[in-house]
């Protein structure tokens, strides 16, 4: 008897692929557009591509997408205000190494300095201070999620000699608070620490922040020296991976302070996805900053209906300022566990990312009102 | 007029597809392997995966590959020779995560430790150490690039008192030079020095050197404390990933630390590609054991025959044992640039990876001829 190991394998891809979609269709709670289609993309996954190092040195290996990389940094450093002849920036494995980048930068400018950040902020952010040894102080978030900024003021003053890295949540995980970076400086004034370095944790809501009104102080022009965003959050990518701009003045002073001898590499990953920057130049093309901009708006919309809907409810639904993430009372386990709910201190969430029908939101919200009455 | 953006973004990706097609058929000088097809995992791309965190750690995100990552870590747990009940790993972004997560729980375990890498080290190596803040000693290595053991105890010598961190490269990017393990530890126990960890850079050749003999120790049964190789070298992808493996037992050392308090999450990215374990996956279904051992013969036989051919060119041309790359005198520009050949130091190399055929390596061959004719 012979088997066909082929036609096995095969099968289990298919098996599992066909769990993901069924999945997929009840997938309400994690921060992932799904409106897009990459097909056209998917012959480059004929060939290994490696957009190697820097995104603006040309590789001695043609197999390679830097050319669409600069236009995808390009577009976004636009986007964050960065000045048209000082930026920098490359598409990172996603928000945790392009926050690692960012506290990288800093630690090199100022290496005696601490860490501040809330108490709010993703896991990502103290794991990167640990892998680069710079200690932190974890300050305190307000009900909202947002950081306490007289707080930070007090645990910076503590520590009035060293420099300060703060790294500003512009979204974080569980309600998508955002920490205001002019208010940061503030707090960083009134401490009297002048030597700082800001970066923006942009992961979830760089692009919304941008593109909505009031607009609350995060980019570069608003005095960031580095944001990272996701690629698999709101612009929509198959796989993690995210961006990071950056003031090309700062990446070169610590180019200068010659870490670098011997390498041309300025990136923590090296060898770097080149399909990456392939799915976030496709979605540039399709949307551009029109088809961002409505995308964010339609976004909040869904999400003013469902706190509207889901207010109701029994379950005290809320959502920030401009978010697109709903934040209410954990519901019962089926709840969570039918609709892959994140969970924490007894809230719930569901973020109204593009791709997320308004049908989709009626069905839950349907099952959790028929849970509540149960 | 309207302008169908569609079209014109889709045919600037055609146009870019045909380049790198162009490119792909006089690629020899880097070391991926190009006998690969993985149209089964495409459909894949239509949904947002994610193997967030620990891949032995079911997370609630139900869109994910772990099942098949855990299969991709456990093949090669196997061939790394790591305890059955002693390992854990995961499938990385590359080598370089590979080798900062390796020299990261080093430095967790011994906070005081210095690090030794030979020059011939890849730069990422350098890197992490200065990501990481570990101080580095660069021992010398020799002609072949094999790390000068002699050099290494006296450089650990000098810092008896302190840990050792010995980066060894089982395949150096230039030669493919191998660093022995035992005979690192026997450097390290003539020094003096008992608190050591080793971690393997096996990117390159760790997937040959546990399938050819003579065996050069380097896997976990020979000492080291953990191994990382590239997933697009060797074993072919199309885009940069990679595997590390390490004892469980040594992770939980540093998982104690109280490093992840509040995060469950025990690996450098946090979110990770979740396609890239299935491409993984797919290779080690069709090859098994026996396919990966066949490839690595068929490897440095190919190599062999290079170095017979270019024996009577005017190149110099010589290999390591075992060695897929082949090193050369660097040859006119012209061949440089047409073969897309890596230079250092008036050296040049070209690898013979799977996928590469005899045809290619002659025309290759034959264009150095006509040139050192000229």
């Amino acid at each position: 008897m012979t088997v066909n190991t082929d036609s096995m394998y095969e099968k289990q891809l298919q098996d599992h692929l066909r769990a993901i979609h069924q999945y997929s269709l009840s997938s309400i709670g994690f921060p992932t557009a799904t409106d897009f289609n990459y097909e056209a993309v998917y012959p480059f996954f004929g060939y290994m591509l490696n957009n190697i190092g820097d995104p603006y040195e040309d590789a001695l290996y043609k197999l390679q997408t830097k050319e669409f990389e600069r236009e995808v940094i390009d577009f976004f450093a636009d986007m964050f205000r960065a000045p048209q002849d000082d930026r920098w920036g490359y598409v990172t494995s996603g928000g945790s190494e392009g926050n690692l980048y960012g506290m990288y930068l800093a630690r090199e400018l100022y290496p005696e300095a601490r860490v501040y950040f809330s108490a709010a902020s993703h896991y990502s952010v103290d794991k990167a201070a640990s892998v680069l040894r710079i200690p932190t102080g974890v300050v305190a978030a307000q009900p909202s999620g947002e950081i306490d900024y007289d707080a930070l003021c007090r645990a910076v003053g503590q520590h009035a000699g060293r420099p300060a890295i703060v790294v500003a949540n512009i979204g974080t995980t569980m309600t998508e608070a955002k920490d205001d970076v002019a208010r940061i400086h503030h707090a960083l004034d009134k401490a009297g620490v002048g030597s700082r370095y800001i970066h923006s944790d942009a992961a979830l809501a760089g692009i919304p922040a941008a593109m909505l009104l009031p607009h609350v102080p995060f980019d570069i022009q608003d005095g960031a020296d580095s944001i990272s965003i996701s690629g698999h959050k709101f612009i929509g990518s198959p796989m993690p991976c995210g961006i990071v701009v950056t003031r090309d003045s700062v990446r070169k002073k610590v180019a200068r302070s010659g870490m670098y001898v011997g390498s041309a590499d300025t990136t923590i990953t090296g060898s770097r996805n080149a399909q990456a920057p392939l799915f976030m130049w496709s979605a540039i093309k399709r949307w551009g900053v029109e088809g961002f901009a409505r995308r964010a708006k339609d976004a909040v919309d869904l999400a003013d209906y469902a706190v509207d809907k889901m207010g109701r409810t029994d379950y005290d639904a809320w959502r920030n300022p401009n978010a697109m993430t709903v934040v209410f009372k954990t519901p019962a386990q089926r709840i969570v566990d039918a609709w892959q709910l994140a969970t924490y201190d007894g809230w719930s969430h569901i973020v109204c990312m593009p791709g997320m029908t308004r049908q989709r939101l009626d069905a839950f919200i349907n099952d959790l009102q028929r849970a509540s009455l149960a």
